[in-house]
């Protein structure tokens, strides 16, 4: 089960290839081996030309790592490249940024993330004429290790991060090859980003760059795709260790499902052996289960997905939803301030110790920091419709807000709280799914509540109906064919405690606390209606 | 996006429902109503049969905790219930493990997780007759708020968590109640779990518990569930923070992938809009091209998806992977030292910190405590052969292992080094996939490796090829069709640097830790091909 790793085609998919094929990839391997033959007459060139070479031993193509030997033999990181280092002969593995050959010498800049210093090969007592142009033709990417002297610069070396030192190269061996030419040019991805159809730019560049994510995600100067997903990576860490010390349990829950418990809308399909099954548009059936089952206070960090094809800046069909799920004593603000607290660590936490992410991201896409209050400004969905009735915005009492009015709402609360980050409570019962809680005072509103930062919502939740009567009743009014949930009415059966929660979409808080335009930017491998590579 | 709510049925559904269906639910309605009024019938006998009744403000059924009010009142826990609070009148909200009515006096077990208390009602003062009739009537598994003093017991209550306090109830109301009928019988819950197939017994019972996990979840003296899963979340933690502390980064991969690239043997299809999509059956090509975007070392903790009609103690369809990957410097026992480091940070952290849940699983499931060495003990393949074979067991020199003779060896292992847990390095390249790194030294071999815990194998890993060429020619030789893996190839193209890593089975890692012997148990909502649901 845990075996990652599959041999290969069945032997009946073996037999069921057709010549065509087969031909094709015979056709592929001679083309490998004209391609090695000639690599290997280029190294031979490379290396044998002039046997006189005194620094033949000196450079060279290596043999591929393939665990041959372990040498005790430390390799020092860009970033540790300080004047501290200054006159010693170190070993360093490090892409190839820039070459360019200069008379007699040839300077490379060598990177690491994003980390770059300058190295320099120069005809001399340790280096030859021919390693000077073997050098000097080494492809753009490609890895190689270097031996090198650390030497103090005289004036700064304001293009590299490593400003104070540079590298006088006396051995350099390619460990792995980049083609010569890449697919994705640098001049392409310097350009500002395309922020998709909401600006009416072209995204051409966007696709280009997701299709080649490996290379874009590389360059450091030109994205701060590094940069985004270390934050990423951090907005998980916090959410959970922030949570855990409240006392809440990690759950793992299933993401094929048999029935579609919300209504079979939007729902992606799965043929699951000689039956069909469904993904799961949330975790919120084993959430609300694993309450009734009294683990307490839950939460959950996983893949969702939505089957709606939706072509906008803020949708995905899959994303990573960071899910809570608590049960509460009297009142489900207890679960509102639980959520909001949990966020305000979120972003303590990375104005603390993303700094350095936070500014590589605004160089490239500048944008204001974000603003938020302790405690988190709460408001209720009557307080907005009259602010926005103010502003102008005719709205029902009744009626959902529209994605350009939750913008606008956005507006005149940062105008007048000065906060990116609030939360609309109160929504009305006819704009939320069946199993929201009524309003006990108010039967036109309900329990529920949506969270925004900088006008965008991240998260929807409420408190749910733990009375399966009442439950019934509001599947009932709904239209909702009652046979379809009836286990999920059935959970409720054996001693319900009130509970709440609400789901955050991961993606969606990156972008928004980075002050980013499109979701795919906070996304490694995005998935829309229109990709699915890589 | 992150709205986790569907408004129900579309209208299309809506109108496409039979009238079959219609009545169907008319009848439900009729039956809802019913049973409402009946409810009603009884809560006004209840409360109201004996105007007389002095005591009558102090017991009842609640109105629905719907948020309408937020009381300054606080609730003790259960397990806070200690002689500190003895003479305190205190509030408590818990379910109701067990009533027994005695005389004038009813006893009561109130319950929170494994925490439990005895109560009492007794006729007197502050109860009266029909108040204790009142509490000996409430369900088992319903939940209540009780008023109660805390009372010193002369002698300890040994049936209960808390054994040197019981409670004295003042007030009690029901706040949820549950059906007089629970679906799973204590005493079948009780009954030492059929481990399946293997074991040759019958597994009803535990299907029984799959079917209704809520209550199978939550009863704390039959299963030791909540136990099982507070130190699964203790695991995923103890993997993130370790590797974190390390300097690998979280990683977030798409579950929904456009082809299947290890082969397409196993694999679930998704129907995805107008074309056809596939499940993960592991993060490895998404890990490994994190790589060579220069993400140095990542991990990633998700659902992974195998399409096995495998029905075995040890098979899911879906389960979580703990998945690890990392670029090395010359050796790939650099990744095996980091992996099993891992490991030994799980196994200690678990020892240390959760001995209450190890204490708790092993009264219902005896099994030996786990043993681990430092540093891990590594056997290479040629080893492990030499003392099957002197185990009498007959095998060629590049045959794979079956799993009985992994637990053979399993159990050999443990006499001769005393450990649970160890390496298996330098598996023959022939039963390892062709992505794998063969040997320099012999071309028979691979460099590649599986864990194992208690005699089964819990992770799968090698060195992978990062050699574009050499892996066109393992791919070929494998008789794959390179046309399906062009995008895998291809990420290796633009200098790509030695790394190796691994995935986990989540559940294995629970179950075999804690010596249990079925998946399921380890899994709160498996899947498998039998099973879908809940």
């Amino acid at each position: 089960m845990t075996k990652e790793e599959a041999n290969g085609a069945t032997e009946e998919e073996q037999q069921a290839q057709s010549k065509k094929a087969l031909k094709k990839q015979q056709k592929e391997a001679e083309k490998a081996a004209k391609k090695a033959e000639k690599q290997a007459k280029l190294a031979a060139e490379q290396q044998s030309a002039d046997e006189d070479d005194f620094a033949k031993d000196r450079y060279g193509v290596s043999a591929m790592v393939q665990s041959q030997q372990k040498p005790d033999r430390a390799l020092v990181r860009v970033e540790d490249l300080t004047p501290q280092k200054v006159d010693q002969l170190i070993w360093l593995r490090a892409r190839v940024h820039t070459s360019r050959a200069k008379g007699k010498q040839c300077f490379l800049v060598l990177r690491q993330q994003q980390f770059n210093v300058q190295a320099l090969v120069a005809v001399g007592d340790r280096a030859s004429k021919q390693m000077v142009k073997f050098a000097a033709n080494i492809t753009k990417e490609s890895i190689v290790d270097v031996e090198a002297m650390v030497r103090k610069v005289e004036q700064k070396i304001e293009s590299c991060s490593q400003q104070d030192v540079e590298l006088h190269i006396e051995r350099i061996f390619v460990i792995s090859q980049a083609e010569p030419r890449l697919p994705l040019q640098l001049e392409d991805a310097v350009r500002p980003d395309g922020d998709g159809e909401e600006e009416g730019r072209a995204t051409v560049n966007q696709d280009t760059r997701l299709d080649n994510r490996v290379i874009d995600l590389r360059l450091p100067k030109t994205t701060t795709s590094q940069a985004i997903f270390r934050l990423q990576s951090g907005v998980c860490q916090l959410f959970r260790d922030t949570l855990t010390k409240k006392g809440f349990v990690e759950i793992q829950t299933p993401k094929i499902i048999s029935a579609a418990s919300e209504g079979g809308a939007n729902v992606f399909t799965v043929s699951y052996f000689k039956s069909s099954a469904y993904l799961a548009q949330s975790p919120q059936l084993y959430k609300q289960m694993c309450i009734c089952a009294d683990f307490d206070k839950v939460f959950c960090v996983g893949p969702v997905f939505r089957a709606e094809d939706s072509n906008t800046h803020r949708h995905l069909t899959e994303f990573v939803g960071l899910d809570i799920e608590m049960a509460f004593n009297y009142h489900y603000h207890e679960v509102i301030d639980s959520i909001t607290d949990t966020m305000v660590q979120i972003f303590k936490g990375l104005r603390d110790n993303f700094q350095t992410e936070i500014q590589t991201v605004s160089k490239q896409f500048p944008s204001e920091p974000f603003k938020f209050l302790e405690p988190t400004l709460r408001l209720e969905y009557t307080e907005a419709l009259a602010m926005l009735r103010e502003a102008g915005v005719e709205m029902g009492d009744e009626d959902d807000l529209s994605t350009p009015n939750e913008k606008l709402l956005g507006r005149l609360v940062k105008e007048k709280y000065d906060t990116d980050f609030y939360v609309l409570d109160k929504y009305p019962l006819a704009v939320r799914p069946f199993y929201t809680m009524p309003d006990p005072n108010n039967p036109k509103y309900s329990n529920s509540y949506d969270m925004f930062m900088r006008g965008e919502e991240i998260l929807s939740g409420a408190q749910r109906v733990h009375d399966p009567q009442l439950l019934t009743e509001r599947a009932l009014h709904h239209q909702i064919d009652l046979e379809k949930i009836k286990s999920y009415i059935d959970s409720f059966r054996y001693g319900a405690p009130p509970h709440g929660g609400g789901g955050i979409g991961l993606e969606r808080v990156c972008m928004l606390y980075l002050g980013l335009h499109n979701v795919r930017q906070t996304s490694m491998f995005p998935r829309d209606p229109k990709r699915l590579t890589p």
